[in-house]
């Protein structure tokens, strides 16, 4: 039972059709949609980026009506700085899922990923809405159409048991990757049948995409169209809630979790993904602060990329995050080595350093002597074939 | 009478030694001292990252005294996280330069870079010290010893002139260029003639650095060490007062962006350097703040490498620096090309652009079209020598 993803939950379908919008040969898969087959309760998290993207905005304003049960999405074309008619051809690609599902307009999601500045062309992607079969094996073809540059889909999926019975909670997601003129976008369609409140699955999602797709990094940049959506449509019978909700909230964050990796071990140029735990933090915010601005930084990412035991570079980066660092109270350790305790450089072994910097998974903690702030980030290496092929040409 | 950087100013001398703390031969320079014949008024500006070294600490007390004079440097070494011998090393260094120039100890700054980690051989320091001969000529000495991975020396110089007569103000600095296991460290050492109240000073450093020093980035990290020094010793007889001011801060401005532009070229693996002008943004705080993620944007900073017209890229990084945008307002242009304009592509021709993008230095407006805030700001592409340097082993 498991490679479902986002049909994983009971009551969920899904397919996918090519219109054309990748460059290239026509036929690869370039539209998915994905749809319920009653009525959900749903929750999303939106581009943070100050340029929002057409579809970003219409799916904000469904979510907010909170009847949304099905997602239209393509790949190839952003649709982001295009205006008033961007504006339109997002609305045309909800209509067309819309009358293909025989639903109303507002209870669609539109997310799209690809190219800025070049208008959608929306009656081809409209008409292969209309010939897309949603099958409950759907998911495979969903998860190839909304791929970019990234090599592989992106699946996952769990089984949540709890006292009156299990749920399920699957998910589809494309990645970090982003080869111009194509953003960063990350895009992540979750379903579960579980029989949940609306606000309770709002703030369960908040909370799980904070501590995983918020919590990676692959060059730090933020598109104008990353969309998290998440659909429970209550096919289970199980109702969610209560003390249940905490059991829901990590199956839901090890979803999450799972494909926020993928996508951070798919990147562009990347050999190795390193993990990186900060305690001791004067809070937790200040541990976040840390641990995202080691992933960011160009010297640690390049460090990791070369094996190279450069532990300076990871407390400079702490240093300039904002979280409250004291050098002396710090300690560093790499795969389980110390290699600064309490403010003092410590005698390691070098090679079993580069040893650990070698794996294609690190494992980095900073405790920085504090309080009792921890979190997680994870990251991946700078390689020089990122910048070869973020440098290439347009045209 | 160009050319002398840190001694152009009357009354100043420099110097330098090799005190074998550079890895390899050992007549490397890599010990500088430069002084003033009388007392001066001085201004710096400090590392913003919490891990602070030793040498910052020091100096930082030694200017909150009002009497810095002299200033001693060393590359190779950075005396950061260092421990309790480390600050006693950076002393040591202080205090030989004080018994090299028989002046008080609180009269020496001292400044510097180099690995993280390792403590300072501060006895051979301080021998090196003991034999530096201060002369007019030994700007050149002094710009050497201060390099890192720096290609090639800073300097830079200007003749002020005001109505009551010339003053001159020159320097010497050593750049971002960053080979592990050292940091990114800037260093810049600024003398001046003028005679010049010292809160007056203070302002004009702060003010001259926020839009130079500040505004330029290589790869978005900061340093432990990095450390901008004025010294004013009022040899030219001529006082800097009143509307003077805005004269000597012009042209004070105009060394350190000398300086600061140096360092961004001499970047590691830089090709090409480029300017963001950002203008009609709602405050000249959001206009920073967007010029800046423009320029740590490795979206951005490989589009320009590539010479590949991805406007897209530089909305997007604008979009997520905190700044108010809104895409329907703004407006890009590349080298005086207009690419978006008013929230729409504009028709333009890709050849010209990439011809501009494929110049060493290049420019790139953005105009929010929202208010009144202007902001620069230069930056430098990433290239895959970037990644090399970066990813090599500490051994």
């Amino acid at each position: 039972m498991s490679g479902r993803g986002v049909t994983f939950a009971r009551g969920f379908t899904a397919g996918a059709a090519p219109a054309g919008v990748k460059p290239g040969a026509d036929e690869r898969l370039d539209v998915a949609l994905v749809a319920s087959d009653r009525p959900c309760v749903s929750a999303g998290v939106l581009t943070r980026n100050e340029v929002i993207a057409a579809p970003c905005l219409l799916t904000r304003r469904h979510l907010e009506r909170g009847a949304v049960r099905a997602i239209v999405a393509n790949s190839g074309n952003a649709n982001a700085c295009t205006g008033e008619q961007g504006a339109r051809d997002a609305l045309a690609m909800a209509t067309a899922a819309a009358a293909r599902l025989d639903l109303r307009v507002d209870e669609v999601a539109v997310a799209s990923t690809g190219v800025i500045g070049v208008l959608l062309p929306a009656e081809r992607i409209a008409r292969a809405v209309a010939g897309i079969e949603l099958t409950e094996e759907g998911w495979d073809a969903a998860s190839h159409a909304i791929m970019t540059t990234d090599t592989r889909p992106k699946v996952a999926e769990r089984e949540i048991t709890l006292p009156s019975g299990a749920v399920r909670v699957g998910g589809i997601a494309k990645g970090a990757g982003m080869i111009h003129p194509d953003m960063a976008t990350l895009l992540a369609f979750i379903t579960t049948d579980a029989r949940i409140a609306a606000d309770d699955l709002a703030r369960t999602v908040v909370s799980a995409v904070d501590s995983t797709f918020n919590a990676i990094s692959v060059d730090g940049d933020t598109s104008t169209n990353d969309t998290v959506l998440v659909l429970a449509n209550g096919a289970s019978g199980i109702d969610v809630a209560g003390t249940d909700l905490v059991t829901f909230a990590s199956g839901l964050s090890a979803v999450c979790r799972e494909l926020a990796l993928a996508i951070v071990a798919d990147g562009e140029g990347v050999t190795k993904v390193y993990e990186i735990r900060v305690s001791g933090a004067a809070s937790d915010a200040d541990a976040r602060l840390a641990a995202r601005q080691i992933t960011d930084s160009n010297l640690v990412r390049t460090a990791i990329h070369g094996a190279d035991p450069n532990w300076g570079r990871i407390l400079a980066a702490a240093g300039r995050s904002g979280a409250r660092v004291e050098s002396e109270r710090a300690s560093i350790a790499i795969g389980g080595v110390a290699v600064f305790t309490a403010g003092a450089p410590a005698a390691f072994d070098g090679a079993a350093i580069r040893a650990h910097f070698s794996r294609a998974s690190i494992e980095i903690a900073l405790d920085l002597g504090l309080g009792n702030g921890t979190a997680v980030a994870w990251g991946a290496d700078l390689s020089a074939e990122y910048v070869r092929i973020n440098a290439e040409y347009t045209t």
